[in-house]
């Protein structure tokens, strides 16, 4: 008999990304125990040696770290609910999406519970787990990260803790993710347009890459603008992108493309302008961004 | 005496690219003719030797390439008129900013005077002309582009033809160009919920760089789905990204930043998802945007 040093962990949990989790930390060594609302889909991990726990305190009640990966947070703690007990001093991590607000009520809810909390989120898909530069972000008890982080690395090579209260991963996620319905459908319109020439979208990839390569350059120089609330020397000015918006009626009338969804974005260059951001760099749009309109 | 066996070039526009462009046939060893409307511009290339025409005429009489970068294609047309005998015969090639409506135009124009004429476009700062990964690309006669490829590497190491349509390149310049904004103020809008929470801005840059790569990485898998029309295996379908609408809400909710410029995205998601898209590819958003809707 080999003695095992790994922490012991269970996972919680069970659909694509769950799976991928626990495959991860028992492939590695853990012993891994799982539970699964529907068990029949723990099948693959039991297959090669993971432990199926009979309830969710069972399971809770095998390994001092806890990681849940439902969908919500509701979900989270009503699946958790019948093992509130067991999570008594044991660190609890959720990994699933979620708002700010669902972070800080599960972390006041494991708090009263006397569970130690972080709220983590996986930024890449199920088939990446594992991987070096695979992203998880974390933010809450930091005396868990500290403590399991060779753990949670299993995970991903690309590990950080956020700060201490248990909403920032949320919030991040939400900040971060805001890129990526814009830019996809600004390929999508290029795409479309590409087509109303007969033309292959194919043949745009090559160069829409490079500019989201040139984007990532310029996101460094925006941050330290908009962190300094110094607009003054920009490359790309606001006018630029104001002189810019006569693009996308041009883009329509060329190519029948709808791009009317486009319309707030050029009034918003427009607002920047008549605010005086003129000659400021396009990343003062921020300023624009930081009170909600009024709806009219 | 030397004998320079390169292609002499003129350069007509000696604003901030074609001073660059200019600069860069000079250093590279090609007899180089400029003009600029404002003599004054020209300094720093006389200083190295670049000859100054004493008008346009001169300066596209002096070479059988000759290189535009003005501002417009109305621009160049009326900069190029008091030239236009000089121009029959020579190779004519656009390096500004256009519509394809502009860039048709102006081939007529090439056409009706006997010159040849490719329209291109450099995608990428004054400062980056000559790098080896610096892209340009051209669109119009290809004899031409075949030609002078050598001359005009010159200028960047990514040199493509688009296409023999003269238009083309102003296409693509749209279609491509249509990511940026809206990327940008997907990632101000971030920024600006980090600030509203006292956290810096360039606590994201990392995390959305990363996201920048993955939509990179995506390109290809979503213009293969458009080009076949195929949206059926998509690993992100058009009913995650509705689902995701509800966040836009939060976000404004939990930082008061203001969101509401994100709603025709989400109502373009809910229109793919009411018309049968919800299981596809979030890429069949494309099919939507093919048609310019009613304002209503
Ligand atoms: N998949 C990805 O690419 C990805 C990437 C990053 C983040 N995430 C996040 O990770 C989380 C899980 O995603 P997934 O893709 O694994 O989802 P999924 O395949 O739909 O699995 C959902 C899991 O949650 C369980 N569940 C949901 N509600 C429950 C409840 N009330 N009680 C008990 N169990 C419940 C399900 O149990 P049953 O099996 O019994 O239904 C299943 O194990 C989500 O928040 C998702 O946003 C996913
Ligand atoms: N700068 C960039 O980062 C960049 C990048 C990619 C593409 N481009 C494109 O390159 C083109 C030029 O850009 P730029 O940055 O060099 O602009 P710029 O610095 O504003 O220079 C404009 C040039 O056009 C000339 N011009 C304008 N209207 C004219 C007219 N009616 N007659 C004669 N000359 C005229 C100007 O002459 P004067 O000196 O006499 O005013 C000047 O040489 C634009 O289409 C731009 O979109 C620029």
């Amino acid at each position: 008999m080999t003695m095992n040093h790994r922490t012991p962990v269970t996972v919680i949990g069970l659909g694509s990304m769950g799976l991928a989790l626990a495959g991860a930390f028992h492939d590695a060594g853990h012993p891994t125990t799982v539970w699964n609302r529907t068990p029949a889909k723990a099948a693959p991990l039991t297959a090669e040696g993971a432990v199926l726990a009979p309830s969710v305190a069972a399971a809770v009640g095998a390994s001092p770290l806890v990681i849940t990966c439902l969908t919500t947070f509701d979900d989270t703690r009503a699946a958790l609910a019948p093992a509130a007990a067991e999570l008594t001093g044991r660190a609890l991590v959720t990994l699933n999406s979620g708002s700010p607000a669902g972070a800080r009520e599960t972390a006041a809810w494991a708090d009263g519970l006397g569970a130690r909390f972080l709220a983590g989120a996986v930024k890449n898909v199920p088939a990446a787990v594992g991987a070096p530069d695979t992203l998880l972000y974390y933010s809450g008890d930091r005396t868990v990260f500290d403590e399991y982080v060779t753990t949670l690395e299993v995970l991903g090579g690309d590990t950080v803790h956020l700060g201490d209260e248990a909403d920032l991963a949320a919030l991040y996620e939400m900040a971060v993710g805001a890129m990526l319905l814009p830019a996809l459908v600004g390929f999508f319109q290029g795409a479309a347009a590409l087509r109303s020439r007969g033309l292959e979208a194919a043949g745009m990839v090559r160069f829409a890459g490079k500019w989201l390569d040139m984007i990532k350059s310029l996101l460094p120089v925006y941050a330290a603008e908009i962190d300094s609330g110094d607009y003054t020397d920009g490359a790309s000015s606001v006018n630029l992108f104001l002189a810019g918006a006569a693009h996308d009626a041009e883009l329509t009338r060329e190519t029948g493309v709808d791009t009317s969804w486009t319309a707030p974005l050029d009034d918003l260059v427009r607002r920047a302008a008549e605010a005086g951001h003129g000659e400021h760099s396009v990343a003062a749009l921020t300023e624009m961004l930081k009170k909600p309109r009024r709806t009219v």
